[in-house]
């Protein structure tokens, strides 16, 4: 027997901590570090960690918690009173970067040609820029005491939508992308999917809280879970041909109404995540982040893609903002607060990768174009809101 | 990308969960309902499991962070307070088994031969049931109000010794079997390696101390003790030749004495243990049993493997406990009290098996002893304490 892989791991972990502390220090979130220790130390650096298939198989369960993890923490009763406005914010920021970053995509690298494949590859890159990750906006607003205005729950609000949204953008892209060259067929297998998550969610939804209201504090509450949440991934991509994320993601949708076991259930799958898979996932984006393929092309192409990122999420929130006539100062605030992409990019530029639909060598630039948002975002939202008047 | 390992992991997860319900119902230990799970879905079975890479690397970690956690888990203050009784009494329950368990193998399995493999194999089969799992007895005892009785303790701080020697003994077994012939060499790798573990000991203590007086509550603290653990283990097996689990134990045994972090660490590897790892372990164990090699030679060697593996520790503790002045009742209640096996046994054939000293064909056998051993105690225990004089 081979024990390479506790070598492997032992070093994804204690890599990705040490940079954790490095960019911690200098205020960059936990994330870059993660990244950043897989560049280090993968192929591009020092070469000492490989891709192995225990590896890849680690980094997709990590993607997997992590997803589960976004769909039990969706707060419902927030997401039914969610007004017109939030989704009307939500709906232009997914689809101006789809467009605007997949556009940029198609001028680059498919030759002007319009083929199924070329439009399919640039949507998919497009949709790695559809989805905002809030929490950067949520630590800023609140050190701000922005939180609670109606601006920022406003915010918080859209960007429940957006991941929804997002995801069903995903399904879509990935059961076109799954071999079917047939498009009704695809439709049909989109929307018998969506009826399978209907049906097992009513099922297991009523399970799992009649398991709750006495065992909610049980270890085996939470292995269920873990349980249900990877077998749902697995329908997901091998029957219905859309992500194993995607699956995962309405799974903990489906249990974030199990109110009594849901924080139990989100904490055990957080500290599984943070010890031993996520980690792993980001280190392998990081590594699979080849530097030395880098050329100028992608370079120019990378730094465009940065200020396509920022400026489509600015852009489209904003208009939605505007259209639902939200004062021009609120709407720059709700467009820069939906600027920050992380994990969910990651993770869909991952599934593109696997998929066969988003080219490694251009991975740069999206890890790039996904970090540069992260960083901007708190500094453009300091000075949107000191520089305006007083936020309602 | 083959998504298969997602639906094994599921069926594991789920399997070993309803399982252990089930038994939990009958009063059976968790262990034993996650065995059957493991032998019901797999080869023996329905087949619906089948051992992968990814499982087999799973079920190793699952083995490793066990082992850390029985180190970390570790009482140092008792452990120093531990008298010369409970130290004779660990030491006979240890080579008593070791002794009778082994012999027994040898007598069936050997052809009388003494070479250097078939004593090899014999010790390997008799370490399997050198280690107590002291936790039924806790139960037991705690159950009759009999835990703080000077009985109680003295056997606690032998299970605690009787933990160490069992790695010690396992230690030499793996280095003996890992290729070497020259035991000159071999005597010198291990101590070596135990000379490695005091020093990197010493400096990692130190390192952990340090951080934990203020970062005790951080998960980076956690992470970076799994990253620990996993590297001792790695080099424990790549360097020296002796068992991975072996340096999983030290590093955990290192870590128990940062007292500020200790217990924090130990939780989130308890946490990461059952929501993954451990399951897979117990299963894979399960799936290896496969009953369908059984034979009569088997079955006969299986039920005198059962009364050796009961005997051996009633007999080495009890004549432990008669050597050090205990009356004749407690020293009885001492053997039954050592007589349970679990986890660590398993662990120890499974390394048996990976290093080629024991034959999967015997696994049933072993299985089925460790399974009766851990039933019969707290039975026989009940019987012997309400049988005799008040336990003092």
């Amino acid at each position: 027997m081979d024990y390479t892989y506790l070598l492997l791991l032992a070093v994804v972990l204690l890599s990705t901590k040490v940079f954790g502390v490095l960019t911690e220090h200098v205020h960059l979130p936990q994330v870059v570090g993660a990244l950043l220790a897989g560049i280090v130390m993968g192929p591009s650096g020092f070469g000492v960690l490989q891709s192995t298939d225990f590896m890849v198989k680690a980094a997709e369960i990590g993607v997997i918690m992590l997803m589960f993890t976004a769909g039990i923490d969706t707060d419902m009763k927030e997401l039914k009173a969610t007004g017109v406005q939030a989704s009307v914010i939500a709906v232009l920021g997914v689809f101006v970067p789809l467009l605007l970053c997949g556009g940029l995509y198609f001028a680059f690298f498919c030759g002007g040609e319009f083929t199924a494949y070329n439009l399919l590859r640039s949507a998919f890159m497009g949709s790695v820029f559809s989805a905002t990750s809030v929490s950067i906006t949520v630590e800023t607003l609140n050190e701000m005491g922005k939180l609670k205005s109606k601006t920022g729950t406003t915010l918080l609000s859209a960007a429940l939508i957006d991941d929804i949204i997002g995801i069903v953008v995903l399904s879509v892209l990935s059961a076109f992308s799954s071999g079917d060259s047939d498009p009704v067929m695809v439709m049909v297998r989109i929307v018998l999917f969506f009826a399978f998550v209907l049906v097992v969610g009513l099922v297991v939804r009523r399970v799992f809280s009649y398991i709750a209201e006495e065992h909610w504090h049980s270890r085996r509450v939470a292995v269920w879970a873990l349980g249900f949440c990877l077998l749902m991934s697995y329908c997901a991509e091998a029957w219905f041909g859309v992500a194993d994320i995607t699956g995962a993601y309405f799974a903990g949708l489906i249990l974030c109404n199990v109110t009594k076991a849901r924080r139990f259930v989100a904490k055990k799958f957080t500290v599984t995540s943070y010890m031993v898979f996520t980690p792993v996932f980001f280190a392998s984006v990081g590594m699979k982040t080849n530097l030395r393929d880098m050329n100028g092309d992608i370079l120019v192409f990378a730094l465009l893609l940065v200020a396509a990122a920022v400026l489509s999420k600015v852009a489209g929130c904003g208009m939605g903002g505007l259209a639902c006539r939200m004062s021009r100062h609120q709407s720059l605030v709700v467009g820069i607060g939906m600027v920050a992409r992380s994990e969910v990019a990651l993770m869909v530029a991952q599934r593109g990768i696997n998929a066969g639909m988003i080219d490694p060598s251009i991975l740069p630039a999206i890890v790039l174009a996904v970090i540069s948002s992260a960083l901007l975002t708190p500094v453009l939202l300091k000075m949107a809101i000191s520089k305006g008047p007083e936020l309602a």
